[in-house]
């Protein structure tokens, strides 16, 4: 595999989208070609099943359920959409990757991160990302910002004391994949966040033949 | 749990919902509580699981994000229908469970049945059949006894091949649980095969206090 995977983690409203978006074009302006992506989603069978996963309506969704769900999106997004691009030799951004639900499913909704793992690894025929950025905010305030933004989805929805779990879960997979997953301060200006994911990158393009 | 769980097994056409149906009729006039019910589906976000899974449209499904999805359906489905009518003391029929996943996906796709088998143990969370049928027949003749009843679904258009390992899958499964799985001789005339059903549910319902 000769491309280049890049994953965005962090709360709801911690600006993964917004880093995602200018991580692309600062990678683009740079020659490489980028393939920006989100999970859950990003093809068209993967939407569909997205669109069951955040329905306010499913309220009653077995936390089991939304967990085989992420990872059936997953599963196909991996294999119709980011293992072909890499193969191309090109840059993959996913919003969002299988970390996300150790921190979610795992944590925040006490499934159990090794068992979450398992279903990880199973959906993603073990790709990992070359590297992860943890977006580190308070989940109160990333909620907050998401709220001033947009109407919540399902998940979204949950109390504060979930986001918390979600964020607790995000700090040990960091402190256990020191060597993937980079801690990145999601309180500062756009602009700082930006510099500290691009030198990460530019010292990863360096190690590399790329 | 006090109720009673029945799952009924077999290739596509083997007569599962016939005999089902038969078997609920029969139940139901000795003045037990049957819920029947079917997988994938049985509940408003397993059915949105199910429309995703059978469209003929998503030709590109990877065997995976199959897999998965069927293992969210049932999650779905057994925390929020099975488990609460096993609970009040009833009885319940499901037209394919755990097992159909063993034959079609760890045996028909070839992921593999241990994979598959720690797939149902998450998504069941340990619920198992008190008895299970299994339809025997020649999965050919099956097939072409579906293909004259009905237009078919994406899994049922799959080749004969791929029908064949199934019904081996099928086959070691019985095997490997000769307690709970009994094979019926689905070729038999309808009235033959439920009453060898019958018989083994009699067995069952005078060993319990039911």
């Amino acid at each position: 595999m000769s491309g280049l995977f890049i994953t965005m983690e962090g709360t709801d409203g911690s600006g993964k989208t917004t880093q995602s978006e200018l991580l692309r074009d600062y990678l683009e302006e740079k020659g490489f070609s980028v393939l920006y992506t989100r999970e859950p989603g990003g093809n068209q069978i993967s939407e569909k099943i997205r669109d069951i996963i955040i329905d306010t309506k499913n309220k009653k969704m077995n936390p089991r359920a939304e967990a085989l769900l992420y990872a059936a999106a997953r599963a196909q997004l991996v294999s119709e959409v980011i293992i072909p691009t890499l193969k191309k030799g090109d840059i993959v951004i996913c919003d969002r990757f299988a970390d996300s639900s150790v921190a979610y499913q795992g944590e925040g909704r006490k499934l159990g991160s090794e068992v979450i793992s398992g279903l990880n690894l199973f959906a993603t025929d073990g790709l990992e990302p070359d590297i992860t950025f943890f977006l580190k905010i308070d989940p109160e305030e990333s909620i907050e910002r998401k709220k001033r933004q947009e109407s919540l989805d399902r998940i979204e929805l949950e109390k504060i004391y979930f986001h918390k779990k979600v964020f607790y879960g995000y700090i040990s997979l960091a402190e256990k994949f020191s060597e993937r997953i980079k801690i990145i301060d999601a309180s500062a200006d756009i602009n700082t966040i930006h510099q500290n994911i691009t030198a990460y990158i530019e010292e990863l393009l360096s190690r590399r033949s790329f």
